[in-house]
C-alpha cells in the first residue's frame, strides 16, 4: 500500500457505513480515493466524504477494481457473494459480517486485544460482533494479570445494533405509544418500545442465539482460549445507540477491585467511570459518539475472590463495529 | 380472625396500594371493611373499592383500632413508624417495605416457597423485594430437584417498581424526546428514557447497591440457604411494568433443560414461555396485569452441566408486591 489508500465502503448508507465515513474523516485515514457502494436502492445518492459529495455505486463484483482497503457492513450474505472479489482485485477485507470470523484462516481481531493476528490474514480480517468486542476489551488486561476461567454475561443491546430500520422502528413505536396508537411491528417480532426481548439474532438448536453463541466462540478465538467457559443471554432493550453488559469474570487468582480498577485505567480502548457515591457509571446515553469501552460497577463477587463484577458500555456503531473496523486498517497500514 | 377481615392499606393511593385493591377484588378476599390510609397530600381522596367511594384518610398511629390485617406499601420510614402501632392495635402487618425483611422474628415469604414460616409471625410479616420474590418463585422447584449451589443474576426492573412518579418521568422524558425537547430528571440521576441505569436503590461500601443486596440476603433468608453465593447486578430499564431477570443457576447435581422445563410446567405460580422457535418467550408488557412468574429461555450452560440459564418475567407491581402480600394474607386466614 502507499501514501494514500483507495478505500471502499461496502455498505455504505448503513448506521455502520455512516459511522465508517465519520470516523474515516475524524482519524484522518489516509484516503486517496473513496468509493461508497450499496444496493441498487441507494444508487446515486449523495454521501458526504470530506466537505465532497459522492456518488454512491451500486455493490457488483466489479466493484474493487484499484481498491486498496475495502470495508464491508452489509450483512453476511452480501460479505460471502462480494469479498471474495475484492480479495482476488488485490483489495484487503476487514469485514464487519459473521461470514467469515470463525474461519480458520481470517483473523478475528480487536487491536487492544490481538493485534499479532493481522499479520496472517490472507485477504480477509473478521471484525467481531459488536457485544463481543467492548467485553473483551475490558476482559484483557484481567485475564492477563489474573487468566480468565468463566464467564456469565447479560447484554442489554441497543436497536442500533439491528441498522436504521430498527432504530426507526423504535422511533415510531414511541411516538404511536405517545399518540395512544397501537405500536407496529416490523422489524422485530414484538414491540421493543417499553420492553425487552431476550432474542438476538435467530435461535440455533442448542436453545442459544446465534448472538449469544458469537459472545462465546467469538470471545474464545480473540482470547485464545479455545475451551473458555462463557454463557450469554443477549437481550435487546429500547436504547437508541450504545450496548451495555453485566459481565461476571472468574479468574484462576484471586482478584481485587482496586487492582482491577488500576488496570482498567492503564488499559487502552477503556475508561474507567465508577464513582458510584456520585451516582457516576457508564450509560449508553453518554457512550453514544465515543470511543472508549466505557467500565464501571467494578467490585468482586461477595462469595468467590477470584470473580469480578463489571458493568461495559460502548457505541456499538463505533468500537462495536466502524472503529473497531478502521483501527485494524489502522494497524494494517502500519505494516 | 372472623368470617369477613377489617383491612387497611397504607399507601393506598401509591401504584402497589392500586395494585392491593384491584386485587383483593379479584380475588375475592373476604374484607367487612376497607380503610384506605396515605399522607395529609391524600387526604379526603376518593378511591373506589367494589364499587364504592372510599375517603382515603390520613395514616397515624390511630388508623388500625379495630382492624385485623394491615397492608404496608408507603416505603421504609413508614412502615418503622407505623407497623408498631398496627400490631399493637391487634392487626397482622404484611409489609411490603424493606423495614423489617430480615430481622429474625419476622417471616419473610414468598407463598410459593415457604408458606411455613408465617405461622412464625409476631405480628408482621414481610413481603420481600420484587426482584428476588420473582427469580425464587422459579428457582424452588429447581431447588427441590438439584440443590441450588450459586446464583449470578441480571435483572431488567422497570421504572414502576421504583413509583409513580417514576412512571411520570419516564413518561414525561418520552413526550420530551419526541418533541425534541432536553430530558428532565427528577427522580432518577440520569436520564431512563433510551437508557439503562445499572443502579438501583443506594450504593452501599462494598459496592453493591442496596437492591442487590437484598437480592443476595433475601435469596438466601427464603430459601435456607443461609451461606448460598448470590451475585446480582440490578439495572433499571425503560419500561413501564414488568421487571426480567436473566438468571444463571448452578446445581449441586447435573441438571436438564427438559426436566427443568417440566419441573417449572408443574410449579404453582409459575408459567413456562418457552417456544424460541416461534418467538415466544416471557416479556415484560406480556406479563403486565398478569398473576404468574413467567419462565423462557430454559437452557443448560454449555460448559457446565450443574448450570441453567433462564429467563423470568413478572408484573412487579402484582407477583412483586400487592398480589405476593394478598397471597401471603390468604396464608394467613387459612390458620
Amino acid at each position: 500500500m502507499s501514501r494514500g489508500f483507495k478505500v471502499a465502503i461496502a455498505g455504505a448508507t448503513g448506521a455502520v457505513g455512516d459511522a465508517m465515513r465519520t470516523i474515516l474523516e475524524e482519524r484522518e485515514f489516509p484516503v486517496e480515493e473513496v468509493r461508497f457502494l450499496a444496493s441498487h436502492r441507494s444508487e446515486g445518492k449523495k454521501l458526504t466524504f470530506r466537505g465532497e459529495e459522492i456518488s454512491v455505486q451500486v455493490l457488483g463484483n466489479d466493484s474493487f477494481r484499484g481498491i486498496d482497503l475495502a470495508l464491508f457492513s452489509a450483512g453476511s450474505a452480501i460479505s460471502k457473494e462480494f469479498a471474495p472479489a475484492a480479495v482476488k482485485a488485490g483489495a484487503v477485507v476487514v469485514d464487519n459480517s459473521s461470514a467469515f470470523r470463525m474461519e480458520e484462516d481470517v483473523p478475528l481481531v480487536v487491536p487492544e486485544v490481538n493485534p499479532e493476528e493481522i499479520a496472517n490474514h490472507r485477504g480477509i480480517i473478521a471484525n467481531p460482533n459488536c457485544s463481543t468486542i467492548q467485553m473483551v476489551v475490558a476482559l484483557k488486561p484481567l485475564h492477563d494479570k489474573w487468566r480468565l476461567s468463566r464467564i456469565v454475561v447479560s447484554t442489554y443491546q441497543s436497536v442500533s445494533g439491528t441498522g436504521r430500520r430498527a432504530m426507526a422502528e423504535l422511533e415510531e413505536q414511541v411516538r404511536s405509544w405517545v399518540e395512544g396508537k397501537k405500536l407496529e411491528c416490523q422489524v422485530y417480532p414484538h414491540p421493543i418500545a417499553f420492553n425487552c426481548l431476550p432474542h438476538i439474532d435467530v435461535f440455533l438448536e442448542n436453545h442459544y442465539t446465534k448472538e449469544e453463541m458469537k459472545m462465546v466462540q467469538e470471545t474464545q478465538k480473540i482470547m485464545k482460549l479455545p475451551n473458555l467457559p462463557v454463557n450469554a443471554t443477549a437481550v435487546r432493550v429500547p436504547v437508541m445507540v450504545g450496548h451495555s453488559e453485566s459481565v461476571y469474570a472468574e479468574f484462576e487468582e484471586e482478584v481485587s477491585s482496586e487492582e482491577a480498577t488500576l488496570l482498567l485505567k492503564e488499559a487502552p480502548g477503556v475508561e474507567v467511570v465508577d464513582d458510584p457515591g456520585k451516582n457516576v457509571y457508564p450509560l449508553a446515553i453518554d457512550a453514544e459518539g465515543k470511543d472508549p469501552c466505557y467500565v464501571g460497577r467494578i467490585r468482586v463477587d461477595l462469595y468467590n475472590r477470584r470473580a469480578l463484577s463489571f458493568w461495559v458500555v460502548a457505541d456499538n456503531l463505533r468500537k462495536g463495529a466502524a472503529l473497531n473496523a478502521i483501527q485494524i486498517a489502522e494497524e494494517l497500514i502500519k505494516e
